[in-house]
């Protein structure tokens, strides 16, 4: 076994976001910078939703306008509408993503709306976005379970792949938000995805709150996935998910790559110590 | 990543009986020994077919005779009939292996029978060896794709596979016979087949004729299976099966296993002196 595979970073996002202790952007901007030189090329750091919504992200601006930004490495924002989208530019993020739920009980408490609705929301940025190049990434949550519809079925997640990827994300990351999908779960889900996306195209992105993570990234890396989500220190979860807690951790992660065999063109040293920096930020 | 995983060599019986060489009995004998010796606790050495069919296998009963029964090894023949399940249990087989198609081409072409037949035939063979505490054990071939009806329906494998479960076999083998199973294909079958069959009672059995087998190993292995057959030196094939070449090699499986953090039991300096001896013998 052998070949690359990329881990994006989603912890100064994804991750603190849902940490009730609310990160000084210093803190946030030192975090960034240290994974910049932890080898990812990609780092998702910044969530222009309403600082209302998630009080974490009020700082997203300055953030970006703080790091040190690294050659090769695209710093990312979540984006939920055209609001944030252009925030996002004005803060010179390099990339954005949308979101959207396989599940319309998660949908309804995350975005208050219909994932046939949500996806509409995105049109405007993803037209936007492609006329200036900018790339466009696509979560979908709840791929397998859902905190309030419970199991959803693998045709509801495909469909709404096609859409995002039909709509110009250049990758989907497919998110288990609250960490219940099983080996079996996450196979039957992505053997359907698989039909509408290249498997190119696809990421995987697991929350370790059963303790099947890395299970679940085995048997995606076993059906061709080679693009994964973590988040060091494998902080947050999601704050509109009862239950969901804890990204994947990147050096978690990481390291058992690497022991298969495969390359992450990460410095594992560095990933270790941005793990223990971001753990010592959710205490203060 | 821990845990125990069992490779049921299979090589002096599905490995040999498909050399074009007639191997003598007492290379086989001298095989099964070396085997013996390398921690395998099953070990598949003998086959009651008609010895006009397959050639190779004429001296079973010698072979059963001649060798040295190592404590906790179970020496297994392969029994397609009555005549060949008192033939088996008459040479001292601690267990034996009835066979079944999940294709009908395949059943024709390998038994003259339709899969309904075919498993007729086992019944009295399940009901004998119930009485006398005799393991048995059910293989299916064909399990993702025919040489003669091309793809093969999970479900037709998920039937074949209730049945012989329901018979009393303790474990089914899934036999990917002509190799060109994929990752995906392998992933659909098992999900199937685990919906009747717990998958501590499944064993894959890959060939590598298209290269895949260690592929199909990882995602079985990511979907539960903890045994794997396997032929040393990656001998055989199947000789009804246009196209159908080479067991995957214990010696490859028993190191991407103990490189995976799996424990196999196996002593890997005494399996690699077993597949150079099982690729001496091919050709004399």
């Amino acid at each position: 076994m052998a070949g690359r595979v990329e881990i994006v970073e989603v912890g100064p996002r994804d991750g603190l976001q849902n940490e009730k202790r609310a990160i000084p952007v210093t803190e946030k901007v030192a975090l960034v910078d240290l994974l910049s030189r932890a080898g990812f090329s990609r780092i998702e750091c910044a969530s222009f939703v309403s600082p209302k919504w998630v009080p974490q992200m009020a700082g997203s601006a300055e953030v970006l306008a703080g790091i040190k930004r690294a050659e090769g490495v695209r710093y990312a924002a979540l984006t939920p509408n055209m609001r944030g989208y252009e925030d996002a530019l004005a803060a010179g993020a390099d990339e954005i993503a949308v979101f959207a739920s396989a599940s319309e009980g998660f949908s309804k408490a995350n975005v208050n709306a219909t994932i046939a609705e949500s996806i509409e929301r995105f049109a405007p940025i993803l037209k936007a976005a492609r006329h200036i190049d900018l790339p466009v990434r696509g979560y979908i949550s709840c791929v397998t379970d859902c905190p309030y519809d419970g199991h959803v079925e693998p045709g509801q997640v495909a469909a709404v792949a096609d859409k995002l990827f039909a709509m110009g994300c250049y990758e989907i990351s497919l998110g288990d938000t609250i960490g219940q999908g099983t080996p079996d779960s996450v196979a039957k889900m992505l053997l359907a995805v698989k039909n509408v996306v290249p498997v190119s195209r696809l990421a995987g992105h697991f929350h370790d709150t059963a303790g099947r993570a890395i299970a679940n990234i085995d048997v995606s890396l076993a059906l061709g996935l080679r693009v994964f989500d973590a988040a060091v220190g494998g902080l947050g979860g999601c704050p509109y998910a009862p239950g969901a807690k804890g990204n994947v951790a990147t050096e978690a992660v990481a390291a058992h790559l690497e022991r298969l065999g495969y390359h992450t063109g990460l410095d594992l040293a560095l990933v270790n110590e941005a793990a223990a920096m971001a753990k010592a930020m959710r205490t203060g």
